[in-house]
């Protein structure tokens, strides 16, 4: 067997600027925690859908967007540059902080606090000026790395039927998604 | 401003166990190549849909896996170790390493070979026993280190009109995706 290489290194390849300023989940010794009352924190969640933010690439990598503009949505991977380094040995936690919702390994939720904190999202891209693109629906903080973006073809998606435990149905009704 | 991080170090949470010994596609000094005749490489990607594979949690976070029978889908990303250091300096590359197709930047593409050669498949989760997850549908390559496992929630991509480009769209016939 070859030997396996144990860690990584990432790079940042651009820098997210946003109105987001902070996490709407803070991580913390032993779970997650939402920031601020559930009510007011998920209003920002969904106006956040519609936000506008920029992806600023860094300049000596322009032409790796090149193509870009063909497609209506992209994937972005960026680093949670918020979550402290301990957070990242916590292997269950609270679904978005909450203590109604049972606890549950981090790999069933979307946890910010991972052993490996790249947070993905799914964006619409809506214009894109040389090195900078300008998309909606990125959750990431302002300041976020960026480590890689994707193009979002829904074949790679399942096509079949999909579904989710109750407990993140339930969430996403709350969240409208 | 704060300072802003250039570098993350990703840590292997688990390993690939599947029947792909090499990858369909290598990377070199200067673009990507498909490795055999392209309709047989072609039909081994669409037999690997199908297919088969392990993901081996570590053991010592197995409980990270909580839940995680709950969702029939799954997003899995890995570490394309086959990727070499160099190749990372790439910025564009014929998609799929066909000369066919225009030179697009690697943003805009599925390319192995990224600044960050982190790679992400959706994937059928069949079953789960302690820290082993058996999975269809993982076009990793057999021991890639696993990164990070998501839940597959429908609401979290677009729900509206998506395009991608026309290019693209004839690589996906192709692969019947």
């Amino acid at each position: 067997m070859d030997t396996i290489a144990e860690s990584f290194n990432l790079r940042r390849v651009g820098i997210v600027r946003s109105k987001i300023k902070d996490p709407f989940l803070t991580a913390g010794d032993s779970d997650i925690k939402m920031q601020g009352e559930i009510d007011a924190v998920r209003a920002e969640i969904r106006e956040s859908y519609q936000m506008i933010s920029e992806i600023i690439i860094n300049e000596d990598l322009t032409d790796i967007l090149d193509g870009i503009e063909g497609y209506s949505h992209l994937v972005v991977l960026y680093w949670a540059h918020k979550v402290p380094e301990k957070s990242r040995l916590l292997t269950r936690v609270h679904p978005i902080g909450s203590k109604d919702t049972p606890i549950k390994g981090i790999f069933s939720t979307c946890s910010p606090a991972r052993p490996n904190p790249v947070l993905m999202s799914a964006v619409k891209l809506c214009k894109r000026e040389k090195n900078v693109l300008r998309v909606s629906g990125l959750d990431a903080v302002d300041g976020s790395s960026v480590i890689d973006i994707k193009p979002y073809v829904k074949g790679f998606y399942p096509q079949e039927e999909v579904y989710i435990p109750e407990w993140m149905q339930k969430l996403c009704q709350e969240m409208n998604q």
